[in-house]
């Protein structure tokens, strides 16, 4: 019958999601210091919330943070450490060129889909793309906000769990968009801001030596510095290939891009 | 033929508007101060206007208040109180991703079964939402707008009874779009803003002892409250599942989110 | 043929428009001060210019004032003072989430019936809402306007007579709109504001006492007083269903809601 | 063939635009002044350089006036004037609820129509109208403004001619739309403004006796005069079927509406 | 095959084309002036380019002046000089009421063609009229704009030759729409502004005998004149039908319209 | 079965898209100074990055500089540099008159072809034409905004390279959309600015004499010149046809249209 159909229609998508995760998760969650582990233990606690059999079984986390600053791949770690069994991703690059309502009619079957299983996780990635946010005008998908504003304070039925993890480099605007207080929680993904932060990582990549290291931490100790983790990334594996001067470039490259700053 | 076949399309949906009310209540209407008592005062008067036979036989009523202030519950209890059989929610989380029109169209439709009713009580929840109301713009459906302004005032066929109860926490959003004198009254849903309110809200969820009430009361006493009874419960669903310090954890989220303030 | 298919097309809605006039006076005009009879007398003289052989015999009236004033049934009273057969309601209420052209179409083919009849009045109720007008932005339908623009105008086919009775609530709006100047005459509908207008109503209602009445009328003297005959009608039904306390019920009201107001 | 069935498809239609172009004329050109007198002196000029074989065989003219000034009715005697055989009316009255491209595919229908007669002669009434102008944003038809725009300058094909005759009471609205340099003239529509255009009038309607009529010109001496012939025309017919007073109802509403104020 | 089925679609219009530019060039090109000559000259030079196997083989002219100046003659005198077999017309009147893509679809396939033959030659009427331009807003269609300035840029296929000769009286709005820098040159097409301008155009014209000229000529000594030769030829039309003070008439026109204006 | 027929849709166009890199490279790239190497030197190390086996493999580059900088020429340069088998060209060129969710559609194909290659380039020409920027309003597709956004972020699947490389001459405009974040690096374009640059094209054009250049080159010194190359050699084209007075109409040329400036 109908509604036989209709949850066979839904496939836990194990499988493709897991794989997606995989991906965002693919070099790790370095722990290069305290901002990462306040993220995760924040979540953890609200994982708990979700997960507790008392309240309306709905907690939504918002991650903000500038770009490149680690936000997809914390999201996916949260939705791992939930260990709940359904996980699906909403995210822009699944749906570009898509209309306003055919964005809409996705993001309504993700959770409707979701709402049928026991435990769901569902990311919302770069949740300001998702709106169509262009600053000019500005301009952005009014349906998809609201879908969004009342999708993330619906209650799951009955019984059901639902945790759901947005990201967005653009919190201001959510903020005058008055999406924020949508949201159980709001969690800052912060960027690396001292030489201590690049320590774990520099190690860990094992690209310079220990004196290129040392040099090059104590040069940071005269500049506020402020990169995302996905850029340190970046610039490493630029470096990595070259056979000399690498840590000459590595400073070049964090100075020209402004991400450390002499201090006044 | 035509009316009777559209008179059998009307199936007065009981069952399953019992169960959203059912929903909204399902934590019950904690009388935890005057604010509360108003309403429901307030509210039986103005349903006793709306069953008399006398006058047009329309009453429609605005609960606003601030999120979490516990509207859409008060809502469903007014419409429980009301004892008219007919009852039908129009809510936005029905309608996610609708176009404007077919939201129309819903509305009217469900206005329509109304009016075939002799008794029957219309809950609009979250009526900014239902307008696609986005603040950057700012943006809205005027097409519902004029739905709902035409609908708010249209009195129900000679000897029917309409008792139609909209909530919204954006109630300026609603007097800019001159929607408030479309309301017979409107009500207004408060905040906890006593530690008197508090006391009543923590004795009966039995989380804390009665010495660490007794802390929290009088450190209460020299704040400045204002938070609504939904997210009360909700920071209770949480502390309650910590091992120890729940009282502290409690207080801590009362201060970081801003719902207490230290009187200057 | 054709011309004989479209003239049985047209069945003067007698019935139905009768009714809906019925309901729109069901509780009659109460005679309660000048402006009543102003409006009245006015509308005669006008209604006698529509009948006359002279002239392009199209005569259109405005009749403006503010919400609950009583304009609806003004409008339905000069319909029926005119005596012509073919009456025709144009209400937003019978258009609910129609499109803009659908509604022009309605808008149309409602004027176009008319110019098929010898005399003809039709009624146009809350011409705002028909234009769609939100007062954010503002919106409104230009479509519908420029379809009223023009048919305010249009002279009904020689030896025909038209009469177009247009009621609203948002006269400056209109102004804006530079639709005052299309019709043949604006008539101001008022808000009872003297004592001597209370008494006609209270005498009529016959819900006080006659020396509740008195105290009154006694106290409004040293009040401004602006409400409309509906509002007052309203509060009447309301109290009237009071075991006791009625008239400080009623005074209450009439204060909190803005009213009446101390002379100061 | 094509072109055969296509030129059977013009039916020049003489018999429907002469009887509104009758209709238009039904109460005849009065000449009350000097400003008749100009108008149709220039638009004599014009038509006969329409008319002539030099030049390219097109001439536009806009008359432009206050509303009821009579500019329809002076529009339509020119195309009488001009005796050009086919002439066509282009009224917002036969478009009314038309969406913006029928209103220019049927505007562009009449022009390539007339393009297919040798003199020809097109009426483009209440222009403001056609490019459906809203006062409120403010808005309009730029696809009918575009339209116009080019047809206005548009020659018919080699040896034809065509004449076409535009009117407005929204000079300053065309003026902005950088209408006014697509004509080839443009001629003004004069209210009444002096006591003595009034005596032509009075005298030729037979409303008021001579005393009558002596009383309100010496009134009129001290007062500054500004009314259109057509509501001129409606005032009378009004106060000719008073049985009584005529004069005075008849000076009380020219006061009223403010069509003479008294000199300071 | 497709190609061939597609070529034979291409009949390069000689005829139509031909007709349209003879249409524009009816009454020739007076060479009134310095300012004539130079567009002249600089537009062989041009056409010149264009034909050189040198290059891209793309060049593309702006001939902007004000209304009347004679731009579409020059730009037809241009497209003959050139002598390239394929001519096509490009122009606001043959797309009247056609929607921005219709527009957009029907430019795209004149550049198809001329893409397709060895030589072809442009012409761009009006731009500002194609571009929809609307003053108030101000409006224009954003998708024909974006059309012409990547089709003003675009190469021909190897070893064809282009020549586009657009025409515009409104150059400041082409320069706000950054489409200036889209051309290999801009022309400017004068108004005549001296006494011996119009010594050339009434000598040519015969309306006036020698003393009538020199009397004109010894009276617009004292004058700033501008006037289009277009609007010059239009008012000797005019008077040249009249029996007697053609002269006067001439001077009157020319003042009442500001083409002379008397110096200070 | 699907994913084959999907495979074999993909026929990687190395004819038609090389066809159209040596149309961009026809005359070929002029090392006329240092800021040409830098952009070849820069674009040299990007390409390793992308085809290194490190990291995401994604490199997105933006050429930006004035109109007629060499822009689409570097960029067809840097295609055929990487040695990439897979060369896509994504020009609005190609897309004229398309609809906002045409085009999308169309880069989101090719984006979709691209992932399915082992090594990939997309040249993304005219970034700002792409995205309809219309200056007056401003206007442009958003849709198309947000689907380069996600494109130029989303990693190619595992084990698959891409290189984008994208030209615009409005950087302001695509740093007001919040593009230039979006890639990997911006190479600047620069106009030659020095007479030794002009040296080197002169010289390599055969253009004039020793003699002529020296004196061009010695004018030079006194004057800021700023002026793509594109330009240089359109100028060139045009007067080496002329038989004498070369020299003269170059630097009147270069005067007149602004690129040489005498220094103050
Ligand atoms: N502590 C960490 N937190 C987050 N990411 C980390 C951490 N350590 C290593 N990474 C790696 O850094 C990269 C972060 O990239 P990610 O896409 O999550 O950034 P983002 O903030 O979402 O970027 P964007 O702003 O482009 O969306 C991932 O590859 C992730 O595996
Ligand atoms: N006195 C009370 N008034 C209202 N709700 C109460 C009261 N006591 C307990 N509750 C419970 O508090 C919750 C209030 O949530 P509700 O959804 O009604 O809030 P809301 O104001 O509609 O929130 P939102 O702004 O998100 O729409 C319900 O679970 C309700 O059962
Ligand atoms: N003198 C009166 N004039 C008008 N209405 C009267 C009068 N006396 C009694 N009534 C009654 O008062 C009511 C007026 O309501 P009505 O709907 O006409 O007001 P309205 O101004 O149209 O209101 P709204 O602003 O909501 O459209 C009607 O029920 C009418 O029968
Ligand atoms: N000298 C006159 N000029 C114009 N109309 C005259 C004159 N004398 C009498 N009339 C009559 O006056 C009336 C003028 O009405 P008309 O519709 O032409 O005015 P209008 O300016 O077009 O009005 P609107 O602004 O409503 O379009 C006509 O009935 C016409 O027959
Ligand atoms: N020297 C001249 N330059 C241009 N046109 C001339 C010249 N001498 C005579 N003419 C004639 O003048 C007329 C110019 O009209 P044309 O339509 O070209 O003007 P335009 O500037 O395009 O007008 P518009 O602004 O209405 O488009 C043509 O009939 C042309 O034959
Ligand atoms: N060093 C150089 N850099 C770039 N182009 C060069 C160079 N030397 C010669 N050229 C030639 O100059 C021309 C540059 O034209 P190109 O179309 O690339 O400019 P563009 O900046 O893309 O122009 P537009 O702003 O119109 O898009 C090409 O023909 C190219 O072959
Ligand atoms: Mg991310
Ligand atoms: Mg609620
Ligand atoms: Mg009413
Ligand atoms: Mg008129
Ligand atoms: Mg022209
Ligand atoms: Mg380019």
């Amino acid at each position: 019958d109908f509604m036989h159909a209709f949850e066979n229609d839904v496939k836990p998508a194990f499988g493709a999601s897991q794989e997606i995760l995989d991906g965002f998760l693919a070099r790790g969650i370095l722990p290069w210091g305290n901002p990462v582990r306040d993220v995760l233990d924040d979540g953890a606690l609200l994982i708990q919330q979700a997960a507790s059999s008392d309240g309306p079984g709905l907690v939504s986390i918002l991650l903000e943070g500038s770009p490149n600053a680690g936000k997809t791949a914390l999201g996916a770690e949260l939705a791992k450490m939930s260990g709940f069994p359904f996980v699906k991703i909403c995210s822009p690059e699944d749906m570009v060129g898509y209309t306003e309502s055919a964005k809409c009619m996705q993001i309504r079957k993700i959770f409707d889909d979701a709402y049928r299983s026991a435990q769901s996780c569902i990311i919302v990635d770069n949740v300001e793309r998702l709106l169509d946010y262009g600053p000019i005008g500005p301009r952005y998908s009014n349906l998809t906000l609201q879908a969004l504003l009342v999708l993330l304070k619906k209650n799951p039925p009955k019984g059901k769990r639902l945790l759901v993890v947005c990201t967005t480099s653009r919190r201001e605007v959510l903020d005058q968009m008055e999406m924020l207080s949508a949201f159980t929680d709001v969690l800052h993904v912060s960027n690396l801001t001292k030489s201590e932060h690049f320590k774990v990582v520099l190690e860990n990549s094992g690209v310079f030596s220990k004196s290129e290291m040392d040099k090059l931490l104590k040069k940071l100790a005269g500049y506020k510095i402020s990169i995302g983790i996905k850029k340190v990334l970046g610039l490493l594996d630029m470096v990595k290939q070259m056979k000399q001067d690498k840590m000459i470039k590595f400073i070049t490259k964090l100075e020209d891009e402004g991400f450390i700053v002499l201090n006044v």
